[in-house]
């Protein structure tokens, strides 16, 4: 499992109230939106800030307001469903706690995720649709198969 | 405010778990420790993931464990004091708390945070002993002035 983060995602209970900060108050310019789901937002070389409703990533990992990392979450991108399965793998024996095994998601994807040691969420995804191109501009697709 | 993270910071109960698991169990290489503090490791391209003992982020920002993000924050690095102090004022006037105002930090910075409508917690920090390489390596070398 390189060492790796690709997301950010941000739990949000407030899309609306996020859009008016991040895009019309901090001027940032949204790479793709899903209304009233989601804001992706580049903040950097391949990275990715995501802001999500709280709830629809509550239905996703499970509610975790209770968790170290509140309702955040670190992703780490993989090249292959098989490597989601391998890295969830890894980081069980290095420790983590496994809070969503391995699944095919509705957007084309597969993803899991677990928590480290201190309660932090981080995913694991293959996500067909997902390119860094030479110089770090993230290019979120549909995935047509 | 350019739209960039250029850390992500967990604040982290027991450090010596969070190097077992990182470091020991997934392998991931250092870029700088100090012990018993804080353990730096580069997760991409110009971007770092801190492991920050709690207790000392508590003391920093203010015990955060009931925010929405938990004891999490991003960095946005900036180039100059007077460019925190901006972000800060932007990020305010956008709807944003200021959780900490400007200051001097005793690692020759100047950092200063806020909170997000939401409540999930940004630094943005001057360190005059950050550097990314134009292959995205972090250098963070000592402040000599």
């Amino acid at each position: 499992m390189e060492q790796r983060v690709d997301f950010i995602t941000l739990g949000t209970p407030d899309l609306e109230a996020a859009r008016r900060f991040y895009v019309d108050g901090l001027g940032w310019e949204p790479t793709l939106e899903v209304p009233g789901e989601v804001i992706f937002i580049q903040v950097g070389h391949g990275r990715m800030l995501s802001l999500w409703d709280a709830a629809a990533m509550d239905a996703d990992v499970g509610a975790r307001g209770d968790a170290r990392g509140g309702r955040m979450m670190l992703s780490h991108n993989v090249g292959s469903p098989a490597e989601v399965a391998a890295a969830l793998e890894r980081a069980s024996a290095a420790g983590a706690t496994i809070v969503k095994p391995a699944e095919a998601t509705s957007w084309g994807g597969h993803t899991g995720c677990f928590a480290d040691p201190a309660g932090f969420l981080w995913e694991v995804a293959h996500n067909p649709g997902w390119r860094v191109d030479a110089d770090g501009r993230v290019v979120m697709g549909v995935v047509d198969d």
